[in-house]
């Protein structure tokens, strides 16, 4: 099993998250690529730090929307929204190629992610992009949505992430943000959430239904409350259970 | 000897340059990377129609600053002017990648173009990065300028570049665009300095005197008035003239 | 009857319109304010070039998105919404006060002047804006729309606005630019849509259907092939036809 | 005696400083524009915080350089400057308008603060700037600066500042923050200047010279190590001291 983690969505004088306190307890860190968060001095800087972690190496582009930090939706043609990844793709891989290092998955970063997993041509857009830029990247996508889906029409090796401290729709969807109770801030919680995905690949829906639910990496929040008791947590749970973290193949 | 051209300057609905018409006379193109110009939109297609035309492609890093098009100096730090570079360098090889072509040569634009010719920190910055991004990679600058130092101090490829345009000062800098008579917009006349620079290597400044300068490249300016006429009459003198034109070496 | 027109869509060194061409021929001007279009400079310049033709001076404020030129729905909450159009009817303000002039009305911009017009928490959000911004002035918005009803509902003066050189649709909504035949580019066209709708309060659907529409405001698009014809056009054949031009009240 | 904070500094997501707990410790607000910091959201909420403290509002515009927080100089022409500064007071305006407060006084930001200490070109068109938005402001400078005798040519009143955790050099002006040593964070060392600035005007710089410094008000930085003991501390010693803290007039 994988954790992975969103990282270098500083910007600026501005500093989000907790990067390298949270990197000990992950297997793959997503780069913010400058759209949403991050700047190029940020990006360099959490290249090393990744690197200095031996964890694995992602993008994370996201809608260019730094006001909005990404997470609103914006109607963008397809042809649009490739190029946006392609610009991002290649920009974060400028400073993983500067530093000797690989990079390895792509994660699109909040409203984008959210909406590719509904929509397939926003989907299949960030599909061709990865496929153009490197057939052999990784996508990470939601579990059961449109963006798994894309990435195994055009043949790229695809990631199904779970989420361990996000309230689950009985759809499979993730209640948004903004919603009361979208986001569950216990640490006991999201070990428990991560040990039946892991086990049963299941989890429990807000509704109560039991979802069928396969993963291959699970997402650690950086900006939650308690994110550093969840990611040792988490960590220590699933490797006390028998479970070994790597990065995603 | 190369004739280069600046293209890809438009952004979003607004046009600039008139890149189709000018391509079919120059042998290398600088593409605007998303800073000072450019997006990815118009990245993308500027790509494809740079690789229709069997021109060379580079890239056109400049000043994060689009509403002043990247001509307002902006001091920055050389780590900073670095990770930029590395960024833009990036952004743009994923569209050259994608379209299975190779970028050859990286010209700074406007007001980085101009203090990197006089400062040699911001010169290093700028040769570190394309170092760093690709050792291969010919770095364009004015001829005699700290720019074209700093290339070879880091081994890397240079071409020397001249301007037919443009009024020197007795010192071999350019009278800035803010100033008047800065842009000679005759096409006879950008022959005449065009042929001399080119066959006996010198130019006059303003003032009169004689400037001695190697150049490999001369820069064609799109936006200048009559730049179609220019474009054309250079291309023919020089060839008239037994002058082979080719991409930089 | 007002004709209106958007200007001070430029930006930076970028021209977008023909202002000054078209500013004879319409009684009303909608100056961007650094969102969609339009900076600092810009703005300043509009202002003084149409306090100079004695045209009525109003915002038009847009989605906070220059590469997509505000014409990309952007999900925004309420108050965002709000916020983002103080900002910019303040910005604008300080130009037109700093000239001695007055500012008489609101245009909303592209997606979301097409979103306001279904959707009443947007509409509302702009109605709230321009009534803690100034309750005096006038806020345009489609004739038939929710920004008409949120106008209303909040005490606002309202001017309702006719397109004639846009494609109907039978429910009264334009079809979108990104759709084939969404612009009619015909001056003659355009002056029969707007004697129509002037004479008739009328105007023909795609579809054919009859569509009853009370306008108090022609919008002239200067971006459009013939913009020039069709302004010219179109104010000589009211004003032959006994109708007097003047701002909207 | 004036104290005055830079506040609204935030931008999305990010949070900078600490507004709501420094706030009641001084008698002046600066209040970013969204051009180095702040944005609509902000600037709303940021409004309505200064005005429940009772604390006079001011404006803090900058360049417009939000990765470099508007610490970086950028060469601007005077109309540059001055349609920049009308833009952001403007728009903060609409903010303090529409929520029934007045603004009182206006202090550029960082590099342009910086540069305006100097040059008198950029001094004038800020100058120039407040002067044609509203001539009643009170514009702050550095005491001793070119901005200050800006003010008084154009007649605006004029505050002078001074500083009680920056190094000063003996010419009077700032060590730049870049420098080691530029900031002194102990809050002791800052009651013993801010008393002897207000007592006996004068400060005492780096090599020992003593400088004679006439201030109407202090910075109280909110960034700083200790920020809010040193806003604590001063406070309470300058009121202890029989010195009457007010907003500048």
């Amino acid at each position: 099993m994988d954790l992975n983690l969103d990282v270098g969505e500083s910007f600026g004088v501005y500093t989000l998250g907790n990067d390298d306190a949270l990197l000990p307890y992950v297997t793959s860190a997503n780069i913010a690529c400058g759209f949403h968060g991050g700047d190029p001095q940020i990006m360099a800087r959490t290249v090393g730090l990744v690197k200095a972690h031996s964890v694995a190496i992602g993008a994370h582009p996201g809608y260019p929307d730094l006001a909005g930090f990404g997470r609103r939706i914006m109607r963008m043609s397809e042809h649009e929204i490739e190029n946006m990844l392609l610009y991002q793709l290649g920009a974060l891989g400028a400073f993983v190629r500067a530093q000797g290092v690989a990079l390895r998955h792509v994660k699109p970063h909040g409203a984008l992610y959210n909406f590719a997993a509904q929509d397939m041509p926003t989907a299949r857009a960030i599909a061709r992009a990865v496929t153009r830029f490197d057939s052999r990247l990784i996508l990470v996508g939601q579990a059961n949505s449109r963006l798994v889906d894309a990435a195994r029409e055009f043949g790229l090796a695809c990631a199904r992430e779970g989420f361990i401290d996000r309230a689950y729709r009985s759809d499979g969807s993730l209640l948004p943000r903004t919603e009361i109770g979208a986001m569950v801030s216990s640490p006991a919680r999201a070990v428990q959430v991560a040990m039946q995905l892991v086990r049963d690949q299941t989890v429990r829906a807000m509704d109560g239904t039991l979802l069928k639910l396969d993963v291959d990496t699970l997402c650690i929040h950086g900006d939650a409350p308690y994110a550093m008791d969840t990611a040792r947590a988490v960590n220590e749970a699933l490797r006390a259970g028998g479970v070994t973290l790597m990065p995603m193949l």
